[in-house]
């Protein structure tokens, strides 16, 4: 595949030890081209984030790949960030006290970047949204055309028909979202309904450890809290693949199945966070706030073998 | 089956087409005694909806039945009623221009009843509510008691991971519920999930009026306007059986299945009403507002073919 058919992406991620795997599958995908990472709060504060991108970059041996740093704060003033450092480690990739990147990130921020790039290549930028959406939502305020001059954004987030992991309504990455739902891009949302038939189970990851993968055996080193979480939290012995598997949503849409319509998320109340999609199964008497919105795409089913089997074979290429 | 072993049943109602048809089923089924019928304003006002209580217990020969008239208000003081009298017609009964009642309501309000019949009858009486909460919710600020007093509340009310009725979040019912929903009492919801899949087709509707049932001639009267909506709102050629599939899971409870869980209502924002379910499967890092609040059954499957059969069985009956 030659280098101009490839899927330009930008991720803007909060790694975490998902986003670490989802970065790898990226970098290890012939489809696509990696052309910058934007960096958020969320599995980590922002700065934290950063400096797991470019550590990442470091280890997979690709400085050439910028890293814009995203917002410190959250799109609504004055609300406390919730950070899942109790998902991922204090540091955000398992504790392993790694040496800091020698790297830095570029003087553009993450919102100036992506919609910097999005009008520089009108139409062929798939923004790859793995963290809370706030850069999105801030580079649709800043450049009206954004929405307009984006590709697709293909982003992690929401509880579609089912609970939330935050709470039982809301998912941890959807708190711009009602702004990015609406902003009349092409959007897909891939869902914890949807992750969450992706597991990665133990076997999986000494299969991981055995390969001579150099990506493989440094996630093999970081897996470890993320594994105990899940067991304490959900009682499997797995991991759920939500980054990675949103990754492939990016590049090889025929993986899932989708229904379309509006989604809205309720911004207050005890259903704070929720997302709801209108399916347009019923002709409503009055108008409501899903009314004359634009819609998106929601993947409702998975392949969840073949997914699984392609993150474990790109994460086992040297 | 002997008068003692029957479940007692007070039916809490809005009528409403399809509350007619659940009333007169309850009435044809040995299984239960229905020990009065309370109203309550839905698909009509309230004073209407006595009046159709006291006249469908009329056309069933059944005035020995009291009825309590339930509050005219929402439970949030200036809460703009919200009646469907484009779903069931200006009557609530399929605009046929019925004479007035004979009968009159009792003395006693609604709450009022319910408190006493369940204080009168301690556990044994089963409130079957098929409109907005609201008579409910005053029973228990009325009676500290009643929640414990109540055998067990039977309600049609929620849409449990799929969109609302009166909105894509919200249904009709929930105004009132999450007071309901967190009683304490023995609660079984019948959302609209499960209300949806029973479905009587215009054949169907044929075969009753084609019976010698007098209640079911009585009630091919009454169902043209509500087919007509269901035709233009969700474009079926046929009705759902909201009210008379609940009125079954009240005795008939085998036709269905249920998860258990803690149920809230969210009651602001633009998912005002939405019903949402905690099924207990993540252990959360923080308390959030199902956090040691009571469990209430929600119904999941329904047996739809046994359930049409049996209210189309019972509505033959003379």
């Amino acid at each position: 595949m030659v280098g101009e058919q490839r899927k330009k992406i930008i991720i803007d991620t909060d790694p975490g030890i998902d986003d670490a795997m989802a970065i790898f599958v990226a970098l290890n995908s012939p489809e696509v081209d990696v052309i910058g990472l934007t960096t958020i709060y969320g599995n980590v504060y922002t700065t934290l984030a950063t400096l797991n991108a470019l550590h990442l970059l470091e280890v997979a041996g690709r400085t050439d790949i910028p890293v814009a740093e995203g917002t410190h704060k959250t799109i609504m003033n004055g609300t406390k960030l919730r950070i899942a450092d109790f998902v991922h480690g204090k540091d955000g990739l398992g504790n392993q006290n790694f040496p800091p990147p020698k790297g830095k990130p570029i003087e553009k921020s993450a919102p100036e970047f992506l919609a910097e790039q999005a009008k520089l290549h009108p139409g062929e930028i798939t923004v790859v949204a793995l963290g809370p959406l706030t850069n999105i939502a801030l580079a649709i305020q800043l450049d009206p055309e954004f929405s307009k001059n984006v590709g697709q954004i293909v982003l992690l987030g929401g509880a579609f028909a089912v609970n939330g992991n935050v709470n039982p309504a809301s998912e941890a990455n959807v708190e711009a979202a009602d702004i990015v739902f609406t902003c009349g891009a092409d959007v897909i949302a891939v869902g914890i309904n949807v992750t969450h038939q992706v597991i990665m189970t133990a076997d999986d990851r000494d299969k991981l450890a055995a390969s001579n993968g150099k990506l493989a055996k440094y996630l093999c080193k970081i897996l470890g809290v993320y594994y105990s979480y899940h067991l304490d939290a959900y009682e499997i012995e797995g991991v759920y693949l939500h980054d990675p598997t949103t990754i492939l949503a990016a590049f090889l849409p025929s993986l899932f199945t989708y229904t379309e319509g509006v989604v809205r998320v309720q911004t207050n109340g005890i259903t704070r966070g929720l997302t709801l999609l209108y399916n347009n199964r019923k002709r409503f008497e009055e108008v409501t706030e899903w009314t004359d919105k634009p819609s998106v795409k929601v993947a409702v089913t998975v392949d969840a073998p073949a997914v699984l089997k392609l993150i474990m074979d790109r994460l086992m290429e040297s």
